[in-house]
């Protein structure tokens, strides 16, 4: 048998698991919250105990590493963590090589989840895929020809901020109207606050750019917001994305509105880039994409509205959940060690 | 010397011509309009002719064509023409690789652009770009790892269709604000003729959508659309594209305001591209990019104001000129001949 390391520096939790080549089945797998005051030290030394932990005398093949943050992949060096002090040029993928002696690869947590979902998920047996991850950011990762595409500066699959409402909100890089402004879980959650807080102005100035389109029309019924005020006892500093959602999903009028802009931001990205790329699927994971079946709808709806009529393509859940990390971590182990080329 | 053999079908006129592999000079060189009711058997007649012409006794070792409508690449089949009736699923790599013996690249002629601005024009030296023609449309073609990246169906390149302004006018494919709506000539001079006719109707009411940023502004000076209404001694019917270009030129406020907002739809597109692809060019050819300093400079401006800081990018000019799709031939004709992988 031979021995696979996957490990996810994930930016709140540090995660570690060994498989055998072939297998779909962990031999063992550690996880730790990384500590209120971590650094870069501390997040490697708990990795590295969560490491020798699991392997006791075993020696792995090959090693694999996501990082929640921007990494330079063909060196296998973090850039920065935007969650942990530290990480600023770690030469991530050397440090371990040296201390194991085995080939490692190393990328940013959206690309290692696409190779992740092109390998083990939901898109296996599609050559060209762009993988979504909405919740607390918006990012994205492709496959093309079977293989990452990473661009020329490792930067490629910043869906997040790519601009959909040119009139919208203003986002925190200082653009309006980005697809992650517009549909990342907290950024919902202040969408909805802030209509409540305002909630005797008429409706129509709440969206001034977005033309009144189907999906978000007023269907009448439950009065705006009541639902989603009573799920945090009228305190709407707790709103979060997860209770729009749930509100949305009970009926309430604003939670469905503020769910509906997030659906049709991500459908107006998906078909414009379903135009501009032509991949076979979207592969779509995190957090906010658990919003229901209403949420997905939309989303469809308004990316096939958006692509040119010629233009085909599916659009999907990831299928993986919350081990996409280790799982792409094991892919990018497989890419990082030649010998498993056709595994 | 190895000849190659370079044709462009290009909706109203035909061009085809030989060159000895290596060298950019052209050795023969044939154009002729395609007649008023021309349809694909007189195209592909009048091409025989030309190509019987320039070969005399001579045997080329490949042809490479430039499709001015939709390809399939992988068979060289065309799709369809949108300007010739009878395009319909003519097999023409199949048709010209039975009539001459010789191996024969057929792409449409955004994809061919990019492959000749790669290989020969502004993109020498850089594996991954995207070519963008602005003009009576506007389409674009990828370079990715030094290779044509077409899409899972052959589509990819669609930054016409991408929506930049969901509340901005409505285009010909039905959705409202794609780039093409903003930015082609046509277009533009379909906006100029809107405004001219409505001229005393206040300027706010103008764009409703796209916030009053640091290139619409009004600058003052000569007064709104003077200088364009003489360019066409008030016979509005007259305005091109290019009288808009060059009444901005000149000064005239209004085609100022008119080219600006097509600068600034190409430039939301190419920033959104640049996060989501992280390409290192983007090279801009067609009629529309003739506009002069101004356009260039809000397009610039716009893209990297679109773009995430830590994306780099250039925004260049195609150097080819009116031989792009000739050019892009050659290079598509020494990918289809296994000989020349390495020229």
């Amino acid at each position: 048998m031979t021995l696979i390391l996957a490990l996810d520096f994930g930016g709140t939790k540090l995660a570690a698991a060994t498989v055998n080549v072939g297998s779909r089945k962990w031999l063992r797998y550690e996880r730790r919250l990384s500590p209120a005051n971590a650094n870069a030290s501390t997040d490697l030394e708990i990795m590295r105990s969560l490491i020798y932990s699991l392997l006791e005398d075993a020696k792995p093949a090959a090693i694999g590493v996501s990082f929640g943050g921007p990494v330079d992949a063909s060196t296998g060096t973090v850039r920065l963590s935007h969650h942990v002090a530290g990480w600023e040029n770690i030469p991530l993928k050397g440090l371990l090589e040296n201390e194991f002696g085995i080939p490692v690869g190393v990328d940013n947590d959206a690309n290692v989840a696409a190779l992740g979902e092109h390998r083990f998920g939901a898109g296996q047996g599609y050559d060209s895929l762009f993988y979504i991850t909405v919740s607390t950011g918006v990012g994205g990762g492709w496959i093309l020809n079977g293989q990452p595409w990473r661009g020329a500066g490792g930067m490629a699959g910043e869906i997040g901020h790519m601009v959909i409402d040119p009139a919208g909100p203003v986002c925190l890089c200082g653009k309006r109207g980005c697809v992650e402004r517009l549909a990342s879980g907290p950024y919902m959650a202040q969408n909805a606050r802030e209509i409540l807080e305002n909630v005797d102005a008429p409706a129509a100035s709440r969206s001034q750019s977005v033309p009144e389109g189907k999906v978000a029309q007023r269907r009448g019924g439950l009065r705006d917001g009541e639902i989603l005020r009573g799920l945090v006892g009228d305190d709407l500093t707790l709103l979060t994305g997860q209770l729009v959602a749930e509100a949305a999903a009970a009926g309430d009028d604003l939670a469905k509105e503020v769910l509906h802009k997030a659906a049709w931001a991500l459908g107006v990205g998906i078909g414009n880039i379903a135009n501009l790329m032509n991949p076979q699927r979207f592969v779509l994971g995190g957090g906010v994409t658990k919003a229901g079946e209403d949420f997905w709808r939309v989303v469809r709806q308004v990316a096939r509205e958006t692509a040119l009529p010629e233009v085909d393509f599916e659009v999907v859940s990831a299928t993986l959940g919350d081990d996409t990390p280790l799982w792409g971590a094991v892919a990018i182990a497989l890419l990082a060690n030649p010998e498993f080329a056709n595994e």
